[in-house]
Order: C-alpha cells, then structure tokens, then sequence
C-alpha cells in the first residue's frame, strides 16, 4: 500500500478516534447546538457546495457515467432543503446517550445499570448521493459518535464541500473537528488504507452495491455491519384478503422499486391463484412492470417471460418482478428460506394460524402480516431517523436508527461489596 | 488448505445451519427435555469421558504441557459432578427466545414487535477445559441457537467423549445431532477451514490467550465477539474510605488472580499514598504478591521493584501487581483510558463528585464504584450463566449471558397498510 495514502488515513482516523472522546462527554445541549450549526453553515455555503457538486456532475457527464448514477448525484434545490431540514430532525430526537436500558439491585447489594453509550468511531463507506454525508454525520454527532466518511470519488467534490462546511460548525461551536471527517484520498487505496485501522475505527458500515458490500467485508479488520440486498416477498395465502393482497402486493413492487425493502418476488397459493393473479396482473403490466412466471403461473397468465432458477434470488431494483405459484404455506416459506435475503417478508392472510406460522418460521429482519415491505424504514418504523438497513444478524437487524448506533456499559454501584 | 479437511468441517458446519433452523423453533419445553437428557446422558457415560480424559492427560503429561495447562485438562470427580450441575441449572433459566423487547404501534395502526430470536450458529474456539464443550453446548441449545465447538488438541479425546454423549441425548430427545458438534479434526486446519464458512457459521466467540484471539480476529471472515484480556485497575480515591479500599485492592488482586477480572494495576491518589501504602502493601506481601511500583510508590514503600512502561498495559493472571502513584482523578482516568483494556475497573471513594466522573468518563465494559472488579461475571450480574465476558463494543459487552447469545427480529402485524 502506498505509504503517503496510508498515513493521510490514520491521522484522519487518530484524530476522529481522539474526537470520539470527546464527543462520548458532550452534553446533549452542545450536541444539538452543533447541529444546528451545522445546518446554518450548509445553508451559508449553499452556493459553494452548488458549484462544487455541479462540476462533479459535469465530470460525471463528461465520463460517460450512467443517467441514474448523475441523478443521484445532482443536488437539486429541492434536496439541499431536504439535507438541511434533516439535520434540523436530528437536533428534535432524543439523545439516546445516557439512557438507562436495565437497572437492578443484586442480594449483595450492588446495583447494576445498563447505560447507552456511544460504540466510539463509526466508519461509513457510501457512493455519490451528497446528501449521505450529512446525514450521517448528523446521526453519529447526536450519538456520540465520531465518524469517518468516505464516499464515492465521483461525488468527491460535493462531499469534501459539505464535509467543510459541518467542520467549520464543529469549530464554531467548540467541538473537534475530527467530530466528522472525510478520507481525503479518492482513490481506492484510502479505503484499503481505511479498513485496516482497527484500533482507531470501531465498525464500518457499507451501503452500496453487492459487490462493494462483499469486498468491504472480506478485507475489512474491522467490525463490519451490512446494509446488503434484499430480496423481499410478499405471499398470498389462500386466506387472503384477495383486494388487500392486490393493493399490498402493488405497493410492495412500485411504490418506489429501486430501495432494498420492494418486493422482488410474488408467491401465490394455488388455491387462489386463478383469481388473483389475472387483475394483478393487469394493474402490473398497466405500470410496465415486467413479470417473469413459474410454469403454473404462466398457465394461468399468458405471455408471462419464464423464470429461470436465478430470477428467484435476484435483487431486481427495477419494475421487474417474478411470480411462483406454491401449494402450501410451507411451500412459501422454504421457497424464502431458500432464495430470500432474510430482509423484509409479508404474507396477506385472514387465517390467524397461518400468520402465526409464517411470523414464527420466517427468520427475516422484519416479517409482516397484511402490510407492505416498503415499511422497513427507519422512519416508517418511528425510530426518527436511519443510517440503514442491517442484513446483518449482531448488534442490529433491520433499520438502524440513533439507538442502533450505540453500545452500552455496566455501571455498579457498591457500599465495599467484595467477592467471597 | 487440505480439501478433505475443508470437507469434514463444511459438513459438519451445513449440519449445523439445518439444526439451527430446528432449534429456532423448538419449544422451550422441548429444550429442556434434551438438556435434562444430556445431564443424564454425561452421568451414564462417565466412565467412558473420564477414560479419555485420563488419555489426554497422560498424553499431555508425555509430551511435557506445563502443570498449569494438565490442571486445567484434568476433570476431577468435584469437576464432572459440576459440569452436570451448570446443565441443570442451565435448564432452570428462562428461555430467552420469543421475549418481546419492544412493542409499539404507529399511527398508521401497525403493530411492531421485537422480538428475541436466536443468532443461529455459534462457533465457538476455546483451549482445553473439557467443562467449556457442555457449558457452551447447554447455553447455545437453551437460547435455540446450533453450536460448532473447537476445543483444543490437547483435550481431543475429552471433548469427544463429551459432545458424544451430548449428541446421543439429542438423538433421544427427537433434536437433531447437528445441534452440538465438534469439528472433528484435531490439527490448526480445523480451525483455519472453520472461519472461512460464513455462509453456515454466524458468530465466533474465541476464548482463550491474546495471541490466538488476535490471530482468529484477522483470519476470521465470520464476525468475531472477542473475549480478550483484562488489564483492570483499582483507583484508590483521596476521598477513600481507606479499609474499604484495602479490603477491595485486595480482593480484586488475590480472590482468583488468573480471571479476567482480577486486578493487575493500582492506582493510589498522592494525598492518601502514605497512609494507604504501607498496610496495604505488607498484605500483598502476606499473600506472596510480587509488586512493582513506580517512583513515588518506591519512595513510600521500600523494595518495591521498578514498574516499567511495559507493565502498566500487561495482563499478569497472577500474583503480580504494578502500583502508582496519581497526582489527581484526572491523571488516574487518564492512566486507565491509555494503559487499560476497558474490560472492568473500580474507584472507592465516598465522594460521589469523583465517582460519577470515573464512572461517566472511563468507558469499560463493567465501571465501578466501591465494589471488587472480581464482580465482572455472569452468575455475579444475575444473568443466571455465561458464555464468556465480552472485551468488544458491539452486539455484547462485558458478561454474556442467554440473552446475549440472541439478536431480534421486527414482527409487524397490519390490516391492510402501504406506503403513500
């Protein structure tokens, strides 16, 4: 590894590590003036972190890069108001530091607290959306968590304009700079540089790309928590609701199919099948959503593309959809067990035994009955606000808000208890 | 890597992942049958798991093992008779599994419930006490999760001869075989074939010397809970009630100095060094500890040997203690921050001023005030038993116990909500 790349990185990540405690004593009034701070001083230096995103932007067109890729990365006035408004959420959220989450008194008389603390130095490793970087600095600020950010190096400019702009507040309001910072290398090597430091970063959570992901936590020496695919399922029982299957089953595909919580595959009882499939059908091929059928499916529905083996544990992202008919409930869950990515499941079922079952076996981050999946969701789940989604199954499942980005402590409290 | 031993262990490890599927939903009923069926199993084999012990401990004694290392691979009759005992009370635990953490509902009418679920496969790397194969065994089966045991070379026969047993219980109690077992190759490619199977294994929990924790760390492409060394302190305030102190100082250094929790620092405020030292010491010395001090402790207590910079951050596991002296609670907080392991340190003061800072700005995993260090266990916290003490920040820290081998799921019920 180049040695100027890998010293730049550790004296990014000493001084976030030495920010880190600072930031585990800060009161959550001054936590809550930085962010506002923070706000204020995105918005004074709109017009320079504008420009600086415009010629990322213009670099992107200029290489070629794909029509979505420069949609993510174009920070609309609309979406610079939204930066700030959600910097501005984060100061009304509770402080999750300090809580107490268990206390008890032991016979000898200790008494013992679990206690909310920060986990330390959160390492974060996201591609070109600018507004990422703000957000997650917002998070981890309100968590006590110093934080080290690296973002994708086709928005390099954009990143590094926020990134200046929320340490100058931390300046301003007098905490250290190291609060928040960016690895100054756009090149690769910073993040190899990066994945190494596992005595001054405490977890690194990726959100990108299977391929990212996978890479990240092969090579990463430090704790890694995944944001990865999902490949969520909505099953129909033979007990549905068939109009509530429908509308879920339509919201679960196109409400917004490019996020990890959309439903990629469709499992319909045979029972029901013929009744339900042919409307749903309709109001999918109405919305262009392009259907791939098991052989039961495609007697049912004409003109359904055949599924071929890898269709059932693809991540589509897209108005893409694949059907199976099953013949049983279980059936439904080995098929999920089997090519499922453990996300987000939902059955629609009037039969109470049913979704018990289906609640009870399916072991995914978050199993639903008679609602869509898109409710994985930070927000939608009432946590205020989200870092992500784990697909992981330590320290946090499913959506990862303020109190997902602490550890705790045990504190005891004796009279001069000793152990006999 | 040798492919056939990559196929012993990738069996053993598949077997594991299709019990754990089992176990998730066994009912606690159903658990504690087969944990019942084990106590009896061991007892009935006795003769036959004391056989093979006295192989291994012949063979160790052959091959020239340190009398530490043959006392801890011996299993006495007292020791047998406890084994039996911690599955016992193992089945008097309550099951952790199925526990509502949480339930709220939205304003929409959602219904979210967090859930305990089991992590699902255990990978356990421990040394050479035959107990830890039923004790991890009886706690992974009792939290529904399968375990994958890797004991060490020395005692291969033991662990057999116990998981054996262990498995033949299972067998009758209708519980699949792959629910406990042993990866059955006694060389390092055991393990080393092991941490590559992320696909079957989800955590592993290595216990045991630094050296190999740090080596499973960076190897390990499963996530790793680490159980790694206690360098604790015990700061003898200004405003100490001196006896007290002495009696903890005490404690924590000579009830059971080879733990993870004893004490291997002292830290005495200057004010009160003159007062405290000399009793103290001559204590210790009583007890054969051997001391090592720096300047200002010499110069209290003659014939104290020099610490140097190398024993302030050294775990000793014996009677060995290092001694300074500290102008002030800043200088001892900053002591434990810099030569600490953030696993269990205490401060006897009876001013709450200087406790509540001590216990707010010392960020271990266990942080007292007037009590022992030796307090950092399972059994002594209540949670009924452990699997290890936590020296991580994330998923579990300090005494894990049942609750800390599971993780959640969000279980949502709805009438027919999507997302607008």
């Amino acid at each position: 590894m180049n040695a100027q790349v890998v010293d730049q990185v550790r004296r990014v990540a000493e001084a976030a590590r030495a920010a880190a405690r600072v930031l585990a004593n800060a009161s959550t009034a001054l936590k809550d003036t930085a962010l506002q701070a923070m706000a204020q001083g995105l918005r004074a230096r709109g017009d320079q972190i504008r420009a600086a995103n415009a010629q990322d932007v213009e670099e992107a067109r200029a290489g070629g890069l794909s029509g979505a890729l420069i949609d993510r990365l174009t920070l609309t006035d609309k979406r610079f108001e939204e930066m700030i408004a959600s910097i501005e959420a984060v100061v009304r959220l509770a402080d999750p530091v300090g809580q107490i989450i268990k206390e008890w008194r032991q016979p000898n008389g200790l008494l013992i607290r679990k206690v909310r603390v920060p986990i330390g130095t959160v390492g974060i490793i996201y591609e070109s959306r600018p507004n990422v970087t703000s957000d997650c600095a917002a998070l981890c600020l309100k968590s006590g968590n110093a934080v080290v950010l690296r973002g994708g190096s086709e928005a390099f400019r954009s990143h590094g304009a926020i990134a200046s702009a929320i340490q100058q507040a931390l300046d301003a309001s007098g905490l250290p700079r190291g609060a928040v910072s960016l690895i100054p290398v756009a090149e690769r090597a910073g993040v190899d540089a990066m994945l190494e430091l596992d005595d001054c970063i405490d977890v690194v959570i990726p959100r990108g790309g299977e391929e990212l992901i996978r890479k990240i936590t092969r090579q990463s020496r430090i704790p890694v928590i995944k944001h990865a695919k999902g490949v969520c399922h909505v099953y129909v029982d033979e007990a549905a609701d068939l109009a509530m299957a429908q509308a879920i089953a339509f919201n679960a595909k196109c409400q917004r199919p490019a996020t990890c919580n959309a439903m990629e595959t469709l499992l319909v009882h045979e029972r029901i099948a013929k009744a339900f499939l042919p409307k749903m059908v309709t109001q999918f091929r109405q919305a262009r959503v392009e259907l791939r059928g098991c052989e039961a499916t495609r007697v049912i529905v004409p003109d359904v593309h055949p599924a071929t083996e890898e269709d059932w544990s693809t991540e589509y992202l897209d108005l893409i959809l694949s059907v199976r008919v099953v013949g049983s409930l279980d059936d439904a869950i080995d098929h999920i067990k089997h090519y499922g990515s453990a996300h987000s499941d939902t059955i629609v079922t009037n039969a109470r035994a049913h979704a018990d079952r289906f609640l009870q076996e399916v072991d995914s981050a978050c199993v639903y009955v008679n609602a869509s999946t898109r409710f994985t969701d930070g927000y939608q789940f009432g946590l205020g606000a989200e870092i992500g989604i784990s697909t992981d199954r330590l320290h946090a499942r499913g959506p990862m808000g303020l109190e997902e980005l602490t550890t705790y402590k045990y504190v005891v409290i004796g009279t001069g208890q000793i152990r006999e």
